[in-house]
């Protein structure tokens, strides 16, 4: 009990409160546990289901494209609360692979995705340090800023 | 036996085929299986090894896009059973990635894909519900319209 | 023991040498391990930390390009090494993930990506082959050419 209410008031000191979990936009699920792996589908930066700050990042890096990455990651996190009703269960943050709507010059790919990688470590300390990629893709869905996906274990 | 028979029969229903297995393009293997654990190489949409419909996908969503997503699927199948002579074994598909060779402006990943997703659901029901990935990218192999890339879980 | 030293001495003969591993670009590590799975992080073409032949990729596939794809294979084995001390646990490679920072008209992701997997393979053997998705992105961070990301299994 006290480490969920831990996590969600971590949530709360670093500015931000778990959202509403999104409906899936097609025919998959938002998570699957199998074996103790847990895959969360990709989640785009939404708050109450609206998307955040939508279009290609370019330029220079800003604040918003890390908390836009923060966001989706809130939005991961509110799926497996969904599904597990705690965080206690979690024993490691396996992969996470951050997507970034960004145009080809874009080179701060790292910088963007840090604002999803600083929750999980924030919040989880070190079962919240996880491998990662972070790619530059044409498009997202509904023309979002940023897509995260992750991988984690769960205890038996 | 029974359900072997079962998927097939389903994928016939549906209007499908099980396609001939296709090469690979390269150095790997179509089908690794570890620990339970299953990774399917990703797949192109190909009939009897021609590519269907490539180019980028752009504009509206056509309904040809979503059957190039369940093209792609069914090769996925048909790796499996080369490996494991059938399906019965399969307890749960875990995630599908699915990449659409997309314009910057394009804005319907998720319509495309569903065209996989919705085989899964199909034929394995509940077993075929997935988490998934969908993410526009600049270009795929031979200027194939999408890629679908599945992990799943079998039985012992 | 022999069989580290074989996989090191492989390496030079193909040409190659291990690389001083990178530091991750951010809030990441470079390997988990967990119930016997190894996620890798995605790895740039890097030596000496220096990154090779940056840029997109675009018209004829060069060696080049393959070279730059083994190259960031040899970055992920060298932060296996530096986690694990050793390849003898090696069990089995099972899926790569090959990244092309290509333009939209580009086709030949799957050679470029022959330069990763042909390492694998000549290194490891039957452990090495792989299951693999190579796609085309917008961008790379830093302008990489190519990123590649691994997950194997280990022996308990």
């Amino acid at each position: 009990m006290r480490p969920t209410m831990s996590v969600q008031e971590k949530i709360e000191q670093l500015g931000y409160r778990l959202p509403v979990p999104s409906s899936p936009a097609g025919n998959y699920v938002p998570v699957v546990e199998s074996g103790g792996l847990v895959y969360i589908s990709g989640q785009l930066p939404k708050r109450e289901g609206q998307l955040l700050y939508p279009g290609q990042v370019d330029g220079a890096v800003s604040v918003a494209h890390a908390r836009e990455a923060a966001a989706a990651t809130l939005c991961a996190l509110s799926a497996f609360y969904a599904r597990f009703g705690g965080f206690d269960m979690i024993e490691q943050f396996l992969q996470m692979k951050g997507y970034v709507n960004a145009s080809p010059d874009f080179l701060h790919h790292s910088k963007v995705i840090d604002g999803a990688s600083n929750i999980l470590v924030a919040l989880f300390g070190d079962a919240g340090r996880h491998t990662r990629v972070a790619v530059g893709v044409s498009s997202l869905p509904s023309n979002a800023s940023v897509e995260i996906q992750m991988t984690l274990r769960v205890t038996g």
